[in-house]
């Protein structure tokens, strides 16, 4: 049963303490966090420190902390002998100062007070020998039925490919549910739709499950949809989108 | 028993077809298409026609063809007592030039040969007096439990809304499963992290759910992001949408 120390306390550091407690297959022997009151939810738990100088020894430490704090707080970790990791989606593997290091990131998006069904989170690991793979692959496996190998070089597309399919899609549904407020419509009325969209292409690639009037390049209906908009922002937005899929199927049209 | 003549032979008009056979509280006493090879998958099912002077008598005539066809084909049925309604999210009712008109907004993607679940599919209908919106009311609800009365205004904002959250979100799968392809990613690895994305703002408000480098206003992913584009097309999407969700929350950085 690998041993583990978490450092950090914020969300991601909190969903891995949780799916690590559940594992039962893993030894979670102390949490560090910078300032005490993050600790609080923990210290009932397990060990808790404040104080690098008093970190324990474990066999892999997590450090899901900021990218910016990675470096520095690896060089805390130098004298010793565990695996050091990360888990942030584009920070490279050798950002980490010390001989044993790797990469955990779970490709997932974490909200505060919102159980992450770790079952199914893709493990992205990395590591720089057999042996210490072999370690992540059995600290994956013990929170997720799906743990890949991702080279730092793939771990940055996955994250750019993360912010396009996460964060730009939840501000465009941010951007409709502001139409919608403005115009006494229920935002409701959109949901079968999202979850139509997501579950077309379980079976159907994105490019044949597009529709939509930058696909058929129906001008006068993006013209209609362009006046609409009050944000020249969004409007900017509306007609990049437009353009790019009108260029993705220019040769058919 | 409400009697139906559906206009079309495209997406929309097969599910609606599908839809009223199953329900089994409207006739559909007809299917007229303006050219034959699209009438053979209605033709062992129902009355077919090509001809516009063919078109039998009936309660509501419903026009499930392009935007642009709307006005042309309404003209046809100028003489029929029957109410006249199209199926376009951004369409104006007054587009019909028949004396007793509507509409009838199926709020969904159809995806030709996947079957949609009606039942969950919004219906937003709207017409010029009681009676009619009554008959719509009746045939939506003979096919789905969420009918809605939206007037033309709002259902132009939610026809853009539905862009938005639909066209421009499977756009932005396309782009990352183009990312991931190039880098001997499967694309399946992101499927967790989009069904989150989708299942979050059942919860949450898009606003709350949302997280990322542009919301923290993290300018050193942003930049290495950015550096990973070859398209300059997709180069600027990141850019706009980066901005947007950066001015959305500027106040609380």
């Amino acid at each position: 049963m690998p041993s583990v120390v978490l450092l950090g306390t914020g969300n991601v550091a909190t969903h891995l303490f949780y799916a690590f407690q559940k594992a039962k297959t893993v030894e979670i022997v102390q949490v560090y966090g910078r300032k005490k009151p993050g600790l609080n939810y923990f210290e009932a738990l397990t060990k808790v420190t404040n104080d690098t100088s008093q970190i324990l020894d474990a066999d892999i430490y997590i450090l899901a902390i900021s990218d910016s704090s990675v470096a520095q707080m690896s060089q805390s970790l130098k004298h010793k002998k565990g695996l050091v990791v990360h888990t942030s989606g584009s920070v490279s593997l050798d950002t980490i100062l010390s001989k044993r290091r790797g990469v955990f990131y779970p490709l997932q998006t974490f909200t505060k007070g919102r159980e992450a069904d770790f079952s199914k989170v893709p493990i992205c690991i990395e590591a720089e020998n057999a042996e210490d793979f072999t370690l992540l692959k059995t600290l994956g496996t013990a929170i997720s039925g799906k743990v890949h190998q991702i080279s730092t070089q793939q771990r940055k597309k996955l994250h750019l490919s993360a912010v396009l399919v996460n964060n730009f899609t939840n501000h465009l549904f941010h951007i409709a549910q502001e139409i919608c407020k403005e115009n006494d419509i229920p935002f409701h009325l959109l949901q079968p739709l999202i979850s139509e969209t997501v579950n077309k292409i379980r079976h159907l690639a994105p490019i044949d499950a597009q529709t939509g009037p930058a696909r058929r390049n129906d001008m006068e209906t993006m013209q209609l949809h362009l006046e609409q908009f009050k944000n020249p922002l969004q409007k900017k937005i509306y007609l990049r989108l437009s353009e790019s899929i009108k260029k993705t199927y220019e040769k058919e049209l």
